[in-house]
């Protein structure tokens, strides 16, 4: 039995180590050293190349390196019928909270701003609000920005969350669908996105979203830099429509040098760092679906290829 | 009856209004235009000149416009048994509390030396602990470093506190006394500083201080300036034995231009900011005082001379 490793960004070594523990009778063989084909039951990728998963007979599941699957089923074609996981855990989901709380944070207090000032030595203090009278609004509401939207809402801050289709969260004024879209950007002074990456969600940050806004808002982006219209985002900033963002996903990465981000003010860049899946806890993950699929039961955390998460 | 408010920094304006809605009879009065001295009961202070207070024969307490009272001790004769209180308000600790949480998540997230990267633009990934990985130390375990320390074992944070007298807090380690000094820094790797700045807490980090940290540990100061020996702070800094430091109090405020921590690599400088009074709701507080002295009780938040807080 074997498991094929497939990714440019990922240590295959963590990985090999973290089965090695767990279950030593698994093959971890690294693309695109794939060797006897018919010995590979699951395969664990990030970008895979479109040839990588076509020919496996006996492949049981597509488990993705990460929360999200939009680098799998943007331009690979995948196999019939075969299941895809993404990656859910707990020390994920708590990493992006926290990144999600520094960051919201960071704009409640304005502190862009003050990084800004304080190469010029600029010794001034701005207008502060309480956080209850901020106006937080989640973008997404699934496992990670639903976990941030509660988090936020322990610190008083006023929140409100959107999503496809509606969710109820105690202490969060719930937004969906289309419907729900404008009147959720209309209140929001701080936007944290963290939707998963889908046609329906590729650009939605551009420039009849960030004008939505009331002037002077923030802009939080945690989920993909293929979210944001990045033209429409630098103007929203150049006009002073957006007070700040935090950025940590561009629509290239790694960022180029010559990106505008990298020295607009009031932005801060961080390399796509906000959660990064531990090794030891995604291969408990992969083990147990494997479990399950043995069992017969459907494995955890399975994505649905209509809507793409 | 009258309120005498003494502040350079403070707006009377604000407080002149919040008392006007809260009760209209006690006139509001801006140091030096004390006018007739026998009516003045109560006086509201920020770093107060000396002669100000001594000659007021009917007062009845002095109220501090901050958390601290370091202002009122150190350079001020008070008069002898006139009760002196900080302000203590669930607002202002809220401040403090997610100024606090903001940047020892910075610390722990490595924004610091993100920020450092950025104008250089560079994407790399810096290694990450989780939080249940971090130690964090708080020292001062009182209204706002307690609170602080709470809501820091909230992100799963491995938090321990120090403070003169031992106390107990849930999920909170902690240490007390000069004994427990050492110990409490050798496990610390993000120092956070909420002390109050009393003869005994003076120049408290300081280059013994800073070298029984382990090596790579952050600093936040959101205590005082006097806390801290800058020159010790910066050889740290320098040297690499601190990895990053925030700081919103120095020795002299505003911080001169010439400072160099305005320029010091991985330090972020805000201008004293970290929590704000706010004049509604310690105007109610002051009122509150007023009516209990009125009844021959206490005032609330009352503090000790001899311990200086």
């Amino acid at each position: 039995m074997a498991l094929l490793f497939i990714s440019k960004v990922d240590s295959p070594e963590d990985w090999t180590r973290a089965f090695g523990k767990l279950m030593p009778e698994l093959e971890v063989r690294v693309w695109p050293e794939a060797g006897n084909k018919a010995d590979i039951e699951v395969a664990l990728v990030w970008r895979p190349p479109s040839e990588a998963l076509l020919d496996l007979p006996n492949l049981k599941f597509i488990a993705s390196l990460g929360a999200g699957v939009d680098h799998l089923f943007r331009d690979t074609r995948l196999p019939d019928g075969v299941p895809v996981t993404r990656f859910v855990d707990d020390d994920l989901t708590a990493m992006m909270t926290e990144y999600a709380v520094l960051h919201v944070l960071a704009c409640h207090r304005r502190l862009p701003e003050y990084l800004e000032m304080q190469p010029k030595a600029e010794w001034r203090e701005l207008p502060q609000s309480l956080a209850r009278e901020r106006k937080v609004g989640v973008l997404g509401l699934g496992v990670l920005g639903g976990a941030a939207a509660r988090k936020l809402a322990g610190f008083g801050f006023d929140v409100a969350g959107w999503s496809r289709t509606r969710k109820v969260l105690p202490g969060v004024t719930c937004f969906a669908g289309a419907d729900g879209f404008k009147p959720f950007l209309a209140r929001t002074e701080i936007l944290l996105c963290l939707l998963p990456l889908t046609p329906a969600t590729e650009g939605i940050i551009n420039r009849e979203t960030l004008a939505a806004l009331p002037k002077g808002a923030a802009f939080v982006n945690l989920g993909r830099g293929g979210h944001v219209v990045e033209a429409d985002l630098l103007a929203a900033l150049e006009s002073g429509r957006l007070r700040a963002a935090v950025l940590d996903v561009f629509r290239t990465e790694p960022l180029p040098p010559e990106s505008p981000f990298w020295r607009q003010p009031r932005v801060i860049v961080t390399p796509h760092v906000a959660s990064i899946t531990n090794p030891e806890s995604g291969a408990r993950k992969v083990v147990e679906n494997l479990a399950r699929i043995r069992r017969g039961e459907p494995p955890l955390d399975q994505v649905d290829p209509s809507v793409g998460y």
